[in-house]
């Protein structure tokens, strides 16, 4: 057997010991797999005094340039996270001439354009399966089985800490300051929640995936984003009763006027589709192509078991390429250059939660003023009394969104109207 | 541009007709992604009178021939189906050093090793996602995503005609023979539905999954078969009552002491699990690995599209290959020689229907009878009289097939027991 194929492991976290466990756990298949060795010769830390489990074939080390200075090592798996210096490590590992594996969304959606110009001018391998989903294996499938299509739409749960909260608040009736208190103390959620009940990390994700379903560059910045904060145990329940759970999805889709139509935002999701029943940390991400039709991919979308399960295929990816001298094949796939289509032009169904004066001829103002704007109503579902007022629940048939926001704006105005309480989409309505 | 790729294509059938359809609908995206263009030149069908739509560029031939002594053919693509001669031909190619792509399950279920030795002989590679699961990406994400596992246990719904029986069955309360009638009317069962409703085509998918899964040859004649034709409306109606769905699945296992359980039959599957809600002729596939915890892979699995789809990739995958020098790197991955693990000493919880005489003393018979040979009563749930006697259902906790058949055999004969309606086994139950 030849020489091993060595790695330099940036950050030893919840990931890093992931990867060396598993790195270690199934040695005997991995080396079959690969037919050479692997081995993770160098992990960078920040803190060396911490204890860690880490094999005594690794030197643990605070300073980068004991891995990019090491001509020995062929691999670096960066999974120390944030965007800087992960970002700056990654380029010059690059640029030395080392293939490099990340599970890090921010930059991978930030900088990947970067990365992949960096890689394939250094005729290296730039991999990042776990940036999305953890270990489902979706980037592959984009890049790789699903290439006979043209992808239609990418839809998905793909941030489990928010799908965790939902799936509680609608299990146990539970309000959502509660159940982040109390996924805080178990660790699904962070002491700064905002970029997971926010829509940052789920943006930063679907940004990844349209990128690559749509061959064209989506940023960041294109992503509409809406988080799960204004979600209350009313709209779960109304929602239950018309047959729909709430869901933190990522869409994206290709809208031939206008664009990629791409945003995170709360909706209601039919009780009959797929997406429905992921529940907990689960993440499962649905993608339509014009051939294939609807396909599905779900699993764990964190934790270090799954996580480690991403990184490592990856790193079995490029080891065979080293093996078999086949590196630097299918980089950067955007080769098109397509517009982003205003969230103004995007397409749903709504839910409208309004409260109005309990009074006759309220309803049919209500429906008027809608149906000025382009708003057909799909059906006025619920009524109850709230302090001497009357709720309504409304759903809409599909609208762009300037439409429901410019009826919306003025049904706010309306006199009998007290207050709208909540403007929620409805998606994944099969057609 | 370099000079086009092209492809001799067998068969022009259901599959053949929507691979071409694909190639010419997405040859925009496919010529970029290769970096090359892509052409079927010519078409082998048997009957050279039928129409056919089929574009002015390719040739309609009905002699292989032509194919294989076409010098300017670098991929073989069989979708003609059968064993014979479908099998020469994909051989044939590969030693002529074509690459071949195939959709074909009977010959890579029955010869792959064949196949795999003649592709790593001739350095070509040998492809066939659309095998299992339709447009389901599966071989792929097996062979490449996962790699980093260990993997614990394969099980899916991969029929899809037995699938849409058993939803129609189970959501308009028909009974097996009027549903099948119906499923040939539509071309969803063929005329000779033996394969689907028999349980061998599921049983030849499980053993191509299986022998990826597990790194070890799996034989279809390795493969425990039961078909659906027992099923009754009553199971279903019971099955429901009870929380569960009745599924065909196709189930490997690897079993630490015994080697590879694997098995076709139908089963009770809980509501809860994401199998019991693929519906109608949808396929899904669960496959649980040691890193990666639980993953599911669902669509389409069958159709023009669909099969189209895996099998376009597949081609995109060997032209990538072609373009880039880098032909023939994963083929074999079956590097174990594992042991098959007998049926009688596969675990199962089961559902047993029985119909005993209504008296006293009776239930507290059969439950000794189980409990003689060790099989446990989880519940003892319904019970209503038939013809002057009771019917009752029983679940049992998990237990080897063999004491489940001999206490079965034992309770048949008791003279309190006027008949063992069923038995079916309850799989995927979380624990
Ligand atoms: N956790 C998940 O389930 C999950 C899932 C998918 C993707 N990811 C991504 O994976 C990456 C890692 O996540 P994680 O949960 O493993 O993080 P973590 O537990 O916080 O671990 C980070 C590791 O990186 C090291 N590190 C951080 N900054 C460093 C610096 N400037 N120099 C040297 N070492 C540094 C830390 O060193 P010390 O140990 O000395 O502090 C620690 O070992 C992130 O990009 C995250 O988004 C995580
Ligand atoms: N249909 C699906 O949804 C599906 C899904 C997954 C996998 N598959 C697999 O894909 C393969 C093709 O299925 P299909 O449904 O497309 O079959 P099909 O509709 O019956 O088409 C078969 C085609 O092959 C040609 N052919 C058959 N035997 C031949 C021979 N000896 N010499 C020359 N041409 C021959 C036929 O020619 P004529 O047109 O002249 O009769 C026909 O064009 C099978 O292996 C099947 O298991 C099918």
């Amino acid at each position: 057997m030849n020489k091993k194929i060595k790695i330099g492991l940036l950050g030893s976290g919840t990931v890093g010991t992931g990867v060396i466990k598993v790195l270690l756990e199934n040695v005997h298949e991995i080396t079959q797999k690969i037919g050479r060795e692997v081995a993770i010769t160098k992990v960078l830390v920040r803190d060396l005094n911490k204890k860690r489990k880490i094999p005594s074939t690794c030197t643990i080390i605070d300073d980068f340039e004991e891995i990019i200075n090491d001509d020995s090592i062929d691999i670096v798996v960066e999974v120390m996270g944030g965007e800087n210096p992960a970002k700056e490590y990654m380029l010059r590992a690059l640029e030395a001439g080392k293939h490099v594996v990340t599970a890090n969304k921010d930059v991978v959606a930030k900088y990947g354009k970067l990365m992949f110009e960096a890689a394939e001018k250094h005729k290296v391998d730039f991999m990042f399966e776990a940036s999305v989903g953890g270990g489902i294996p979706i980037i592959t499938p984009l890049k790789q089985c699903l290439t006979a299509n043209k992808i239609l739409e990418v839809m998905g749960i793909v941030n489990g800490t928010t799908n965790y909260m939902l799936t509680k608040m609608t299990n146990e009736k539970l309000d959502y300051h509660t159940v982040l208190t109390e996924a805080q103390a178990k660790g699904y959620a962070e002491s700064d929640p905002i970029a997971d009940v926010g829509g940052l990390d789920a943006a930063r994700k679907i940004a990844i995936l349209s990128s690559i379903a749509f061959n064209t560059r989506v940023h960041l910045d294109d992503v509409y984003v809406e988080g799960i904060t204004a979600i209350t145990p009313e709209d779960i329940e109304y929602a239950r009763e018309l047959g729909y759970v709430i869901k933190l999805l990522a869409i994206a889709k290709d809208v031939p006027a206008y664009g990629i139509d791409v945003r995170v935002h709360p909706a209601l999701v039919p009780n009959t589709h797929p997406l429905a029943s992921v529940n907990d940390v689960f993440n499962a991400i649905f993608v339509k192509g014009n051939a294939v039709g609807e396909t599905m991919f779900y699993g764990r979308g964190a934790g270090e078991g799954p996580t480690a399960s991403a990184v490592v295929a990856d790193i079995i990816d490029i080891s065979r390429n080293i093996v078999h001298k086949t590196s630097g094949k299918i980089s950067c796939t955007c080769f098109e250059d397509k517009m982003i289509c205003p969230v103004e032009k995007s397409i749903s169904a709504y839910y409208v939660r309004l409260l109005v004066k309990d009074e006759p001829g309220v309803l049919a103002t209500i429906a008027g003023a809608f149906g000025n704007n382009q708003v057909s109503l799909n059906s006025v579902i619920q009524k109850r009394r709230v302090n001497g007022c009357a709720e309504i629940v409304l759903i809409t048939h599909e609208v762009a969104q300037e439409h429901l926001a410019k009826a919306s704006a003025i049904i706010k105005n309306l006199k009998d109207v007290t207050e709208i309480r909540n403007i929620i989409r409805v998606e994944a309505q099969r057609k």
